[in-house]
């Protein structure tokens, strides 16, 4: 039994993590943090998890792994004393996922207080990055949007089947705003409703380009990415565009044929991405760590378009650190991820 | 006082033409139509309706206006033999919107009945064809994806402000399906959920490409249109994305600036464009005939961003109807269509 | 051309009232206020009211009938000083409802500024009022729930057709929580997730009780009331559940037709009361100013059942309101209101 | 492993249990029949059932449990032949739950094919039943609304606490209503609208009565109980109400904590059921096996509240049928019911 601790466990993140370690076979969970929450039972805060008999502490104290869920700075200043003590820290916040400290300061708007540990950090999109997980003690796990963009994109980007002009058109729940309250999040002003945020740069976008750009081997890619609410909880679904690059695919249906088997061997073997043969809905994946790829080609015009979808809070996040967790500690990859999707 | 019938008033989209002349002042619904409830009283069948004492029937009689809410083809028919007897008629289905005959074949799988009658048919988007519309006897209202996009590109394809590969990525709530049952348009189907659809090409392509291209006065436009199905009942959302022409704008926030003037420009006196310099919800428009742009740049990619919002069963279908009736008529154009969003 | 100020407009409640005065004939909303966004444009805050240009201010200055949409407590300090000198006051806080002073302390919390005033005031619910309202400086607009239940109450209470043991089990859309952020109104909480509040005791009981009570000549009313959260944006839908007096009405189905019949010729000639024959839906009264009632007879236990709904916003605030302020200013009730639900 | 067939797979009830059996660990889904879908694969039809390799056929063949998910009627013509064959069947329809065979008429319009066989069938509310359900080899899954209200009132009537007036009033999403389309469950319909439906008596109430009746050792209850829909996918909340009986539980707040303790006590030790000390919301239970319950006083009235909430398709389907499922079997309670509720 490996023994976990949650830091920030109020956090929908961070509750997330508990919610699926507690049928987790191999994972104990020893302790739960929340400073606003700290002293009350687990289940008085979040009654879902009421099964889980713990109380919210402060320190998470001694662990095989620590989830953390803070916010942006404040998870780098918790980590940072934590590296190299034997802990194996897993990081839902974006403070390890950015290879280039200056872009903490574009972005993040504050200076890393340990540049040095960003090489040393393996960025936890499984797929592109199982083997350094396997060994890694400080995985920082993707972002929600990046995780769909960059699984839809790329076989597209490693086999250079596409320009590197490249537009990623996303939508998501409202769940990935947080606990937080807001009046973006207000339940009136939310419902009924879709629009467009971040046009002026979403703090996702460095993620999106240093990892697409890495499958590349040469080349600069040109990505927009906009981000879109609308009215659900759970669920991304993110529309990828771009212009085919000349002569990698045969025209018309056989195109798409081949796209298609280039997806497929990409993923092969993959117990989590599943690409699939018609338009896939955000709901089948609710609950679950998958995320559904949908490549095709616009034939009028030559566009690549790839669908993909997934659940923001589990392969979007807490999934995806429980699947980190498992390559980690050596068990299986989907221990504790089975479920399936929650429908209708 | 005009007299008015509404041919399908059952469905959708003919419900809202009878919810926005029952407060008109100077048009009397004379008569409503409906095939498979004729016979009930109107508010038998729609309870909101209640306050219009008719009955449902089959045949729309006299009137100076007719609105025709039929499926295509069936409203062709339907119209065809009208035509010249001096009566107006606003066909809200797509059968007179296509300039090109062989269109009809092609995205809508039946050979039109008079392809003679759609060179003097106006496409109803009321912006750009003002004039035509007063004179006209002959209306096709145009869809509401087209609407929100024609509108959000008019004025950057007018100017040549961008290169004619052009991304149209919309997002629309479930009502623009119509009444008929369909599995997904289910409840439980569709709530919690986003999906693509129609990615094989979406009927409404056409008309973008018609309109547009008419806009320019040389080449060819390459428009990419991705429909999208989001958990609300009205609204849509179009986010269009193309790249800067070269030259025509200045750097940086200037760029966004000048762009911003030209929309300004474009759309100034109108009534239901409204140019705004934050991004726009659909929730801002329910209920009434606005349709919200903002246009901006990424700057980091040299693209041009436009955003547009509306009700699709009102600007994007009923109520353009209704401006287009007024300036038929001769009317004041916002007469009856004057009410506020419904927010929260 | 009345002069109107609305205090408090960036509550939901005010900025309804000054959404349905934009297209009142008679009135012009001279001035809006707000504390915490006094200084901005009210399109800003509130993008839907961009067409009625004016700046947010503190103090409402002069006008003919003044609209208070501030919390309890701070509505009657603010409104105090304002009776005697000729203005009309519409209160839409809960601050003059209650006839007995005392029930300030034990439902609000706070000692009654005026309790001499609270006999003066004028009981808003216009079907019940309606020559006070007439005559009134100052109007206590109702609560959203007490004028479900009252509404769908009044006729058996009034004509004692049920024994005084009353169940009032209501369901309300989330705008009535109001714009001020709290988890219980945080869209991932509300969302998929139906519950009771208040169970307790809700402060809207007093009012129910009060107005119910004084329907009757004589005996004690015991009214159990239940609110339920709904994951929708507007209205109520009331379920009243009452034993039948023995004797008053005959047995069976000539039970429910009579019962129908006492409803239909209580509320005969009102505009915005609407007793109907099928159980009616929220959808139906949304953004309108109209209460549907349903009055039946559970046959099987001889109970009455009577469902009444409405939008919250609307008959339920600030649409009664108005409504109220016609009556004040003798305009014809109905001017202002008349547009029809927006279906679907 | 126990090899296990589901009948009509393609219901809303029959997918869900095939969900919750994938992750089952001593059984095996050998066969799944949808007389519609026949031919095709699982994942075809229900994509987040993938994983389940099958093909949709008209037959179930042999299996150790059989579980059937088809209308009235059309249940019991299918099962009838099978029994005394050595097979267990669970029942998700109503045709074995109610005792009295003419109830059949009265309620479900048919004369039940197998009258001898109400009496050996059990009604599987598994906490009221479990010896039973463990020897049987016809379980009657109970309705969705019954759990709820059964369990909610079950102490109370057993105890005697209340006088047998009883008022049940729910609120339920829409997926209870099935798979199949109507306009009422068209998603445009249905959304932002809450209704009540069935007010002329629920197939439900007769259920509740035959099983609150049986707690009690003598006397007639009188239940009035209605549902209603509310826009969400899943969830049920019954708000129960009855007047306390006289002389049973001390006044005031004592009251209110010797009533919580029956509940404790009366539900001691069951995994499913919690008796709760806050309100409950349906979304604590989203997806999984629990009931939750929350009995109080309303004091000014002398009446008990009683308020639950359950997943429809799971403690109120599928949950509890595979619950007695394991139970039949002589499998852990639990197992393959552990996952917690989703939320957000």
């Amino acid at each position: 039994m490996a023994k976990v601790a949650i830091v920030n466990v109020t956090s929908y993140m961070g509750a997330e993590v508990a919610r699926l370690l507690c049928c987790h076979p191999h994972v104990q969970i020893v302790s739960v943090t929340g400073r606003s929450e700290a002293g009350k039972k687990l289940g008085e805060v979040l009654p879902h998890l009421a099964q889980i008999d713990l109380t919210i502490g402060i320190d998470p104290g001694e662990a095989d792994v620590l989830f953390f869920s803070l916010p942006h700075k404040a998870s780098a200043e918790a980590i940072v004393p934590l590296v190299g003590k034997g802990i194996r820290v897993i990081d839902l916040s974006a403070d390890f996922r950015l290879k280039e400290p200056t872009e903490y300061q574009r972005w993040y708007d504050f200076t890393h207080p340990a540049p040095g540990l960003l090489r040393s950090a393996v960025y936890g999109l499984t797929e592109l990055h199982r083997s350094q997980i396997k060994g890694s003690s400080l995985v920082a796990n993707p972002g929600c949007y990046p995780t769909s963009a960059i699984l839809a994109l790329a076989p597209a980007v490693k086999e250079r089947l596409i320009r590197p002009q490249i537009i990623v058109d996303s939508k998501s729940g409202v769940s990935g705003a947080g606990r937080t309250l807001s009046l973006q999040t207000h339940y009136a002003e939310v419902n009924e409703s879709v629009s467009a945020y971040a046009l002026e740069g979403h703090r996702h976008l460095p993620e999106m380009v240093q990892e697409l750009g890495a499958l590349q081997s040469s080349g600069q890619l040109s990505v927009t990415f906009l981000p879109h609410l609308v009215p659900m909880t759970r669920g991304i679904l993110s529309t990828c565009y771009a212009e085919l690059a000349a002569g990698k695919l045969p025209e018309g249906q056989r195109g798409i044929a081949e796209l298609r088997q280039i997806y497929l061997d990409f993923y092969k073997g993959e117990p989590f991405v599943k690409v699939v043969g018609l338009s896939p809905q955000t709901k089948h994946t609710l609950g679950t760590n998958l995320c559904l790829i949908h490549p095709t080609i616009d034939l009028r015009t030559n566009r690549l378009v790839v669908i993909s979808c997934l659940d923001n809070l589990v392969k979007g996040g807490a999934g995806q650190a429980i699947q980190n967790m498992n390559l980690m500690l050596g068990f299986p990859e989907t221990l504790g991820l089975e479920s399936l999707a929650l429908y209708p």
